[in-house]
C-alpha cells in the first residue's frame, strides 16, 4: 500500500509552525509497513488543495490530509471534499452529539459556527473526535482510501492510534498477513559498535527486518516481523527480542517509545527510592527532564547547580584543596559532589556531573566534551569519565542522557562498564 | 515571485527527522515577501525526484531543494540534476580547494569519494559550503531559479544567509522596490490586549503591513514594509517601530530573532552583573536556558532546585512557619527564596520561582498554574503573582519566561506592573 501525506495550513508554508503532524503520521504508517512515498503541504487555498488531491489520489492507494477543518473562515477542507468528489454535506447525528457533550463538558453553549461541524459530506464515514469538535472523514472509493483528520495534534493523535491505524491493520490483514513491531531504545553504545555485537543478522533476524535509528539520545532498535499468521508474528518477534537482549540486552532501556527520564522515574516509584542532583555543566537539564514528569516530587527531592567552585565547596561540601589539585572537572570533584549532594539532602541516591561543555572552556588535558558522572548511596560512591563531542547544546543532552542511565544502571544493578 | 519547496530524503518521510528545514525556508522566504505556494518532500527515489522537479519548475518562479548531496549511494540529487537539466558534471577548481581545505582544517586526507564533490553541473553556479564538503548549485533558466542545497541544516543556513537571500533579494530589487522586514518581540502581554493597544492599525502602519505570531514565549510582531526607494522603506520602517515602541514598548525585549534568555545574558554581561536563581516548580529549566549560553559562567553563579521544604529551608533559609502559614506557593515565600539565593551565593540579583505546574497538586485557593516569582537585589525584594493555564511543560516554559523577563524590567528599571 502506498501512501500520501497532505499537510494543509498557511502557517507550515511559512514555516511559524513546524510539520510534526506529517512526521508522527509518516512514523505511524511506516510501522505498520505502509510505504510513504511522499509528503506536501499546500496553503489555505482551493485550488491548491483540490490540485493536490487529484494528483495524490491518481497515485496512491491511501491519502491522509491534516489541517483546515476547524470553523473559521480559514478552514476550507471540508468544501474542498465536497467539490472533489462531488459529494454534498449532510447533518451527522451521532457528531452532532460528540459537539454538544464536548462543549457542554467544558462549560459552554452551542452556537451556529459548532452546530456546522457536523456537517459531513455524504459519501464520508466519520471518524470521531473524542477531544475536540471537528470530525475526521474516511472515504473508500475505487478502492482508494482517503483519511481527512483535523490538525490539532492531540486530537489527530488520537484518531490515528483508536480508529486510522486499526482500519488500516483490518486492510492489510485483508492481505493475508500480519505485521508486528517493536521498537527497542538502547543508550550508552555507538551505532557501529552495537552493529558489531548483534553479529550475523540474517541469523539473528531469520526473515525479519531491523532498523537503527541513531539520535544524541541512543539508538533506537526497530523490528519488523511479517507473517501469515498474527501467532507466528508473535512467536518470531519473541525470538528476536530474546536474541538481541541476549547480546546487548544492558544498553536497552525500553522497548516503547518513551524517553529515558520515565523510565528512571517509573523505576524510582516503584522502588520508593529517592534522588537529588548535583549539577555543573549541564545547568538544571536533568533536573528540569526528571521534573518535567507529573508526580515527581515523589522522587525528586532538590537540585543544586554548582556552576561556581564557591557553591560547589559551601554547598556541596566539596574540598577546596581537591578542586586545587585535579580541578572542577575531574573525577574525584564528581564524586565528592555525588557525596555531597546525597548528605545533604538525605536521598537514596545522589547524583552528580561536572564537564566541559565548550566551545570555551577547554584545557591542556581536558578537552570541550570531556565530562565526569558520579552516584552514590548509602554504601558506594563511585565517578565515570565520558568524552561527548564539540556543540554545546548536543553535549548537555548527551551527559544528562548518560547520568540518567547510570542511575538506571544502578537501580538494575547493571555494571557502568561498557 | 512564487516559490516551491523540496525536501528529499526518506528519513523526512518516515518521520524519523522532523522537516526543519522546509520551515527555515519557508519563513526566509515569507521575510522577504516571496510567496511559499507549496512544500514537498520525497524520498531517495529518482523517478520521485525527477516527477517532482518537473511539476514544480513548470509551476512556479523559484524551486530550492535541500538534501541527498552527500557523499554516498544514497545521495542521487546531484544526478537527478544532470538528468533533469540534459547537462553534464564538470570538475570545479575552486569547490575542490574548498573541499582540500575543509578537510586538512580537521586534519583530515581528501578520498576519491571527496575529490567527487567538487563535480558540479556545467550549467550551475557554485554556492560555496564553508562548513562541509558538499557545494550548493544555482541554475537560472528560462527566468526561473533552481536552488540547490545540503539538507545539514547549519550549513544550508549559511548558505541561505550569505548567498541565496542576497540573491533573490537582488532579483526582487531588479522588480523595482524595496522591501524592510522587522521583528519585535514581546513578552507579558496577550495577543489581544496587545492588539487593542497599538490601535487603529491603518494609522500606525500607513501602508505597512504587520503580522502577529503568538506562542507561550509571547507573541511576536513582523513589520514589512514595501517602497518603491530604499532610504522611503527605511524612513517608513524606523517611524512604525518608534510608534509600536511608544505604545508598548516595555513589553518589547528584542528586535531580532533571538530568545529571551540571550537579552538576560546579554544584560548581565553588559552591567558586570551575576546571579543565582531558585526554582520550585520549574525544576531546573530557567538554569538549564541561562547555561545554554556560551560563557554563562560570568554572570552565572548558582542554582538552587528546591523541590521539597525542607531544601527551601535548610538551603535557602525560608521560615518554616512561613510555609505553614502561607504554603509553599506563596508570595511571602517566593520573596524568601529570592532574598535566600541572593544572600547564600553573593550575587547581585536573587530569582526565585514556586508554583503549581499540574495536572496533580492543586488546592483549594491554589488553582494549577498560580506561580509566585520573586526578585531581590541588595536594596529591594519583590514577588508577583501569574495564573497560567493547564499544561505542565507550557506552565514551566510561561513561567521561565516571565521570570526572565522580571529580570530584564529589574536590570532596564521597567515597572512589574503589567
Amino acid at each position: 500500500m502506498n501512501a500520501h501525506i497532505i499537510t494543509i495550513g498557511d502557517e507550515i508554508l511559512i514555516g511559524q509552525t513546524l510539520n510534526t503532524n506529517a512526521a508522527y503520521i509518516g512514523e505511524e504508517l511506516t510501522k505498520i509497513q505502509i510505504d510513504v512515498i511522499k509528503s506536501s503541504v499546500v496553503g489555505d487555498n482551493e485550488d491548491e488543495i483540490l490540485k493536490e488531491f487529484k494528483s495524490c489520489l491518481n497515485e496512491n492507494d491511501l491519502v491522509i490530509v491534516t489541517g483546515g477543518l476547524g470553523p473559521t473562515h480559514d478552514d476550507i477542507t471540508r468544501t474542498c471534499i465536497v467539490k472533489f468528489f462531488h459529494t454534498e454535506l449532510i447533518k451527522n447525528k451521532e457528531v452532532l452529539d460528540d459537539v454538544v457533550n464536548f462543549l457542554s463538558k467544558h462549560g459552554r453553549q452551542i452556537s451556529k459556527v459548532n452546530e456546522d461541524q457536523a456537517l459531513v459530506p455524504k459519501i464520508a464515514e466519520v471518524i470521531r473526535n473524542e477531544l475536540g469538535t471537528a470530525p475526521g472523514i474516511l472515504i473508500e472509493k475505487d478502492n482508494k482510501i482517503f483519511i481527512v483528520m483535523p490538525g490539532v495534534p492531540f486530537e489527530m493523535h488520537k484518531m490515528m492510534e483508536s480508529y486510522v491505524i486499526p482500519k488500516l491493520k483490518d486492510k492489510l490483514a485483508d492481505l493475508d498477513y500480519s505485521i508486528k513491531i517493536t521498537t527497542l531504545q538502547t543508550t550508552g553504545i555507538g551505532e557501529s559498535v552495537l552493529f558489531e555485537k548483534l553479529g550475523d543478522l540474517n541469523e539473528l533476524l531469520n526473515g525479519g527486518k531491523l532498523a537503527f535509528l541513531p539520535s544524541q539520545f541512543g539508538v533506537k532498535l526497530r523490528i519488523t516481523v511479517r507473517e501469515e499468521m498474527e501467532e507466528l508474528a508473535n512467536n518470531k518477534m519473541s525470538e528476536i527480542v530474546q536474541r538481541i537482549r541476549g547480546k546487548v540486552g544492558r544498553y536497552i532501556f525500553s522497548n516503547e517509545d518513551e524517553p529515558l527520564e520515565e523510565v528512571i522515574a517509573r523505576l524510582l516509584r516503584e522502588r520508593g527510592q529517592t534522588i537529588a542532583i548535583a549539577e555543573s555543566c549541564t545547568g538544571g537539564y536533568i533536573s528540569n527532564l526528571l521534573t518535567n514528569i507529573s508526580g515527581s516530587s515523589r522522587y525528586y527531592e532538590r537540585g543544586i547547580i554548582s556552576y561556581s567552585n564557591a557553591s560547589k565547596v559551601e554547598i556541596l561540601k566539596v574540598n577546596e584543596d581537591t578542586i586545587t589539585q585535579f580541578g572542577a572537572v575531574s573525577l574525584e570533584v564528581a564524586r565528592q559532589m555525588a557525596e555531597g549532594i546525597k548528605s545533604i539532602s538525605g536521598t537514596d541516591i545522589g547524583l552528580s556531573v561536572t564537564g566541559i561543555m565548550g566551545p570555551t572552556g577547554a584545557g591542556i588535558d581536558k578537552p570541550i566534551g570531556l565530562v565526569y558522572i558520579g552516584i552514590c548511596d548509602d554504601k558506594v560512591c563511585t565517578a565515570k569519565k565520558f568524552n561527548f563531542g564539540d556543540d554545546r547544546i548536543r553535549n548537555k543532552q548527551r551527559a544528562a542522557q548518560a547520568a540518567l542511565d547510570m542511575v538506571r544502571r544502578y537501580i538494575l544493578g547493571i555494571s557502568f562498564d561498557e
